[in-house]
């Protein structure tokens, strides 16, 4: 860890006490009190003026123009914190999920005009935006299956098509999407795809209803957004045509990193959580914390959790040395390890808190139906394997093909 | 399988096709509009008249006098056929939980008024109830436990505590309670207990709320109960003071017998998704179908699923044959073994359906969050996982106690 | 269980008790005075001869004519107890593999000339068989990959090729091979193949080497055998040309369900050895048996074998009804599901036996070894999970095939 | 990795492909023709010699008086790929255990004259030595246990006891024993233990039996040694009398670092050889390799490597900086984890290798057998589970201890 990292670590860990987990039940009774799942509560806010004052704001920007400059290997131990508190820390520090891909996308690729209109907005935490890429009728994992068209038609774009879990749609300050579709369906199978910047009210866009997750209907809501002869201007688009394929791998990594992390930090609360409730549970005239199948859920989940972040940060730490590219095959793996890890972690924690562990007096459920999500969302668990597989072929001989007989 | 047991079980398949299977979109559509999680939707009743029309009807009655009188071998597999459609099949054939532990127990420890005003209009599909054991405050699978108090005063008891988990509570048509509590918290261990007969309008009774399962409010509810200074006539005591531990182990082998089958009809019906979805479904050129790991998945829970319905079906015939303590091993292996099993089939069913899986397009994930709940519903795996051990320990060494050295 | 099927059952068990387990140790003590891995101890034949004295002998054959002719309902719970000493129960009987499965196959398929040569004395326990169908260089559990050519030459048939896995080949008895070979490589896929009974001392029949399994040189042995030019008469044809797929076939469903429900056996060893050891072993002042973990593990390993117990009863009694091909889901799944069952058992109870359990000072590590072996010995797992999915696949579509997109 | 560490890192993986592997055929064929499991091979001696030469030699050695002192980080990486081939390469280095162990234990607590009789052959590769610690009739891995008796008689101390699993005593240049047993019953829990220096060939001792590892006997082998009235002079005492509890726990923590980095090698080598085969096995039309289900086990064997691997360098890297006491809770981890590890991967190279792979055709069933020991040996995974659960209750109870309601 360097010194900076050490900082912000420090002062984030007493953000967390001083400020978020006392938000916590505030949160559930001002969510409760306004009987909409999607309501944006004032508490969050308050957090937000609070960490922004504290300069605990954008941390995970990585271009020190935009924000502190972290490296990924000083970002993730902080992304790992707000991960133990999932509803409220990452927004409350303007580093949630898809924003803050959609900020590098934007930082990246986005013209002068949509830095002014959309990313210093959401620098400043005043807007949120989605990212629409999965599509309901098609394996998106594979992105030649992407079937949203954008057609050229004189100066404009005209977008037809149909998105599913679009993140962060229902949230009441989500103003712009960013959408991935494709510009020339019968170019070569990667410069198919463009990505363009669609403003929420632009006509044509109907948001049509949220995906809930098991039962849960997230706040920041994932959506199914309908596209019928939506038009923007050319300047809509990010980079080029034919870019968007490009442009997706350049967002994942640091997405998937992001994401392992705060599976991390909710295996690390579940994990004080089942220690705390074997402690305090007494059953046949003993603490749960006495019994050895408990000791052994104890420690298998410590194990776990330590070889999943060590995993992490390897792959931080290869990202920031040698770039995503290079990361590949350690970013799918955190990919699948981590969400697989938090599940059984979570799923001893539930089990060790008996009925309380499935209702919402814990928050166990809620992080098992997220992380469950996780081995999905971006890709199935088996397609990144795929990817690791092909890289352990080729290692012995290169010129493998699945083809090859 | 009997010749009777072979007619009810086709025409049960039949009324499925026929009736349930198309009911099932018009109930989400009634529930969806309705705006409630616990409204008694229109299209249930109309199973239900047409399921009692047809002699599908309390089929789970094990005394002829009261149903048809079929025994746990012939009855298991109609339950495990309604464990299909769970949120209308069991309750369409008013064969669904806790009632129908509630109506063996109120013909076996009712007196004849608790006979005429409660058991009738229940086997009438009526009325519902719910059964009141489990308590927030203690690990309740250990009945010693129970905290609810049932003081005699004069001709009267009054009970004070709280319960949760109470299924069916929020029934639109519940009306009465059966509930656990100590009538004598001082005397021998399994004589502290008694159950009584409450019903749900007594002063006294407040529902305080519903507890979510993985973020799913199911329709029947499982409440939160206080009971405060609640006086109930002598008349409300089934069996006699003392027999309440003994009536909740008479209770306790049917029902999970039956909540063993409907999981396994639940696998089944994950597996026929798992199966379409993977034949239907196309990436990087092949359908899943094609694939080696999704084949090994599709194999293995068709062992998993039979090897769990066999063993349910052994205790089922041990029931039958040497009484249900002498089936105790077997309805504990069952107890444990078909919700594990179902999870398996039915996590799988969900990864092959990628983001779908985890909403409500599919009824996977509100599958998942049921069979979660059975791990912990009526004692956590491992409680029954000791009673095993034990048989196993003394199998071998008859004199072995825990104590011993 | 029939009545007849009863008293085996019972004069079997008193058989291992009078006469197998006192054996165990005499055994283990001839074979270490021997020197020699393969050698054949006075102690078996004396066994042996007290089986055949009781009537307890070729229990597994199903022809009335030479056996007791019992059903594999009735023969599948002795295979069972047989598979709790398996290296010397199953022989003391006449019941072990292969000879069993020669021996059917001769009595199905054989000449006289080969019922008088071979099926008799091995019918008396005078000889013993090897079954020559795995080969080193390709994947066998695929029929079409079979190279051992059987060419026509005259009146003779030459046979070239390498066999491995030739179980028994090392067995002092052993007088002869059934081998499965190609006559007609170019013809259709199933029908290419032919066996053939060739005497172990036929001119250009080599035994190379014994295949240890784990370190275990097993005494019947695994042997590597070498055709090279060995001439046999048109006779050794079993059945006719081209016959070979179809007798291999005929071969497989009963011997899967002796080796499954050995396997059977075996576990059910392993948990009394993990049940005692538990019980006599103290650490940190308590009885292994008292901890949670190890309780968890005994019920587990009940539960487990279990299952495997009625799904193997399950396709013995579709075997018996509805024959062999109509039961191949059922085979294939007791064929993985009963070694994987085993091998958990079984790895349990070593870990609850320390360095002991890893010696030969129990018999756990030799069982571990040999229950390995069945999840690849007649085809991998993998390949039996293929068939099984392939049925699934086709129920819910009677049309679908592999290639189909 | 410093420069240090990359610079032997290289020229190992040199000595290794230039000498190691291309001795393990000579090693098999000079064992074979032996005929005795325990004989000790020229071709060990010549990679010996030449390893030395090369200054390959007691790397293992952190002392630099006595070794070139290289940091645990820094040998971690060597150790792990001398487990890639475990009969030569940790030997060929003169890094073998126990004699790593004995060898600092000597260091740190010998003589001068242990030093000069013992110590310096052991360096010189001229002499191997084992370790006395684990008794069959008592759970060892709770150092009170332990039964030998060391009693004080003038100016000897007789021992009378039994061992076993005294790994090395069969080794044909094995002169010495690091012996551990009781001086002092009736002293506090953890002063009742000494160790001491005892010649093999001192009268009363006798090496009784080998105890093989699923069938294999080790080279080095696994012994049982009874001790009768074995006479040392108090010399023969390392540290003082009640220092045994001490110096073990010294000594375990390296040992455990350079097991599990021997396991990772292991595990290495069974990844290489499962692509190998699945590159080049075909079955029905295909090499294993196109198959999804070998794609994800190639995949998750990446995964669960590099995991093991991070963790136990964590180990190694807390070891160097904050001391082996207080990285107790990660060599516990690794302890556990690395083992389990290899044994999953071993398993599924193992299915892929067919028959072949529980043979001695592949060394992957002798890497599963020594793997699997490997959780027991030193005390089973469930005692260093307890360990790691106890600092988990106390993280967050510094109070919490198991007899505490």
């Amino acid at each position: 860890m360097t010194e900076r990292g050490r900082d912000y670590h420090d002062r984030l860990l007493a953000f967390m006490d001083e400020h978020v987990y006392p938000a916590e039940p505030v949160y559930r009774e001002q969510m409760a009190e306004s009987g909409d799942p999607h309501h944006h509560p004032q508490v969050l806010e308050d957090l937000k003026a609070e960490a922004r004052k504290q300069g605990l704001w954008n941390l995970f920007h990585p271009h020190p123009e935009w924000g502190p400059g972290l490296t990924n290997m000083e970002y993730a131990p902080l992304a790992e914190i707000t991960g133990r508190s999932p509803d409220l820390a990452p927004e409350a520090i303007n580093c949630n999920a898809p924003d803050t891909g959609n900020m590098e996308v934007l930082t990246l690729f986005g013209t002068d005009e949509h830095k002014e209109k959309w990313l210093k907005p959401l620098l400043a935490g005043e807007i949120a935006s989605a990212f629409a890429m999965t599509e309901p009728a098609v394996a998106s994992s594979d992105a030649t299956n992407i079937e949203l068209r954008m057609e050229k038609d004189g100066d404009e774009y005209v977008l037809n098509g149909r998105k599913w879990w679009t993140s962060n749609a229902m949230h009441r300050n989500c103003k712009v999407l960013i959408v991935m579709g494709k510009t020339d369906p019968d170019g070569p199978k990667h410069r198919q795809q463009s990505m363009m910047v669609v403003p929420l009210d632009t006509p044509g866009v109907t948001v049509l209803r949220n995906l809930p997750v098991f039962g849960y209907a997230d706040r920041e809501g994932h959506a199914e957004v309908l596209f019928e002869d939506v038009r923007v201007p050319k300047s809509a688009l990010l980079a080029g045509e034919g870019d968007g394929f490009m442009i997706s791998q350049a967002r994942l990594g640091p997405g998937r990193i992001h994401h392992a992390m705060r599976s991390i930090g909710m295996a690390e609360r579940a994990l004080d959580l089942m220690v705390d409730r074997a402690q305090s549970r007494v059953t046949f005239g003993e603490p749960l914390a006495n019994r050895a199948n408990i000791q052994d859920w104890i420690a298998e989940s410590r194990i776990e959790i330590e070889m999943a972040r060590l995993l992490t940060l390897k792959a931080a730490y290869l990202m920031d040395t040698v770039g995503n590219q290079k990361a590949r095959v350690e970013i799918a793996a955190i990919k699948i390890a981590a969400p697989q890890m938090a599940l059984k972690v979570i799923d001893r924690a539930i089990q060790v808190h008996g009925g309380g562990g499935v209702s919402n007096d814990f928050p166990l459920a809620s992080f098992y139906a997220h992380q469950r999500t996780l081995r999905l969302a971006d890709g199935p668990d088996e397609v990144h394997k795929r990817t690791i597989a092909m890289t352990e072929l080729r290692r012995r001989d290169p010129d493998w093909s699945p083809k090859k007989r």
